[in-house]
């Protein structure tokens, strides 16, 4: 397993392969063809660690979440866009807007695309995964079941914590997951429980859209979503990848 | 009111300035920054003319296209993305993939914002305009029933022309828009039916995510949508903008 990080590092950001202690500087994104340079520097602020052209997610792919929300199990998987402007790195605060008044965690396993993918087969479709991270789909309940679309309940600035790292080289059929607030677990799942494993998400997601290198898909929540609100700390966690924390705040409108 | 394309000339792509029958090359988009450089060229493919970081649109935003659907006028805007990867440029095919039976046309005004724009109000809202183009709206309306969610239905590879170019100095509350099939007239409308108005989009946007240069809103389609089918051809208008063109084929699946 190899993993990659993008970080800060006096004020210029960097991809980076992280060996023990050090981070290893990449030319560029990994997944783009970023090479080592040969420098090696001890510590930097951890960024995401993806900049994804696109952001692909699927509601209710966990049977006992689809149980949760009162849904039934999809017959197909029903996919929505989360903006990229959403994504924040590790330790930085997730932000409630002012207007909700019910903000959940979703843990979920972020699947990292390695090449253009077009109309894969699920077969086939694993050999088109860079790697691995940990997203948490920070979504506005409320505005949610107003809109009956997801846009603007899970599209606000900061609702898409994306971090630590890029992990390669796991299975991620069998993967556990979690969350915890304020040390008390509230969700601990595993990607067995998957209605639509990631390579049949990969195949049917590219029979629609191309994906690029780079380009995040968000692969569903288990049970035990909740809310969360200002002062507290969110720590979500994917096995073989590791752990991320956000405070949350309330955000400063002017 | 100048008018900006994006070219392919001898397999490179610019940015250019159009006046009169030259394209006058720039180092960049213009909305980040991009400069002539003194290179005119009297021709070149028209390629989309904004590759936007995220398309944002919005459901029902005109009284007789919410009517025609059977739709209230929603109280807020109802919004939605569509993905980068969906557009295509001026006389690109538009493919319909496998699997629908009902793919419309819907003729937009299309907004690129010039630059980075958070919490704006509706007062200053244009000042974050760079300038406006033709988008249509391509959508599987029986994808869209099935989901609920909009995401599949609208996201489809080559499901969003834009272009021919971008113009400025327009006024955004008072244009016709239009779209044709085969020559004959399927939609006539003007902007100042929308339900809420260009500036209050940017605002209420802006007021969830941060918009940045080159991005790209898609503020709703008049009344008059209906199927298009392969040996189609579509032809979008906005007053002040121009016309685009577009052929429909069926998608050749491997």
């Amino acid at each position: 397993m190899t993993r990659y990080v993008r970080i800060e590092v006096n004020g210029v950001e960097y991809y980076a392969r992280v060996e023990g202690h050090g981070f290893h500087l990449l030319t560029g994104a990994p997944w783009a063809g970023g090479r080592e340079v040969g420098a090696v520097v001890g510590n930097g602020r951890l960024l995401a660690p993806v900049v994804p052209g696109k952001v692909i997610a699927v509601a209710s792919n966990y049977r006992d979440h689809a149980a949760e929300m009162g849904k039934p199990v999809p017959k197909a998987p029903r996919i929505f866009f989360k903006p990229p402007s959403a994504i924040i790195g590790p330790g930085m605060p997730i932000e409630i807007p002012p207007g909700t008044t019910h903000v959940d965690h979703e843990v979920e396993l972020g699947v990292v695309i390695a090449a253009r993918c077009r109309r894969a087969y699920a077969e086939d479709a694993l050999e088109y995964v860079f790697g691995y991270t940990i997203c948490n789909d920070v979504t506005a309940r409320d505005f949610q079941k107003e809109d009956g679309l997801f846009a603007r309940a899970k599209g606000f600035d900061t609702f898409l914590p994306v971090g630590p790292h890029v992990a390669t080289g796991l299975n991620p059929t069998h993967l556990a997951l979690g969350c915890d607030v304020n040390r008390k677990v509230r969700q601990q799942g595993n990607t067995e429980d998957m209605v639509t494993s990631v390579a049949e998400l990969i195949a049917y997601i590219s029979q629609i859209m191309t994906l690029e290198p780079g380009d995040l898909i968000l692969t569903g929540t288990p049970a035990g979503v909740g809310p969360i609100i200002a002062g507290d700390r969110v720590t979500v966690t994917v096995e073989g990848v590791g752990a991320m924390t956000n405070p949350v705040v309330d955000r400063s409108d002017r």
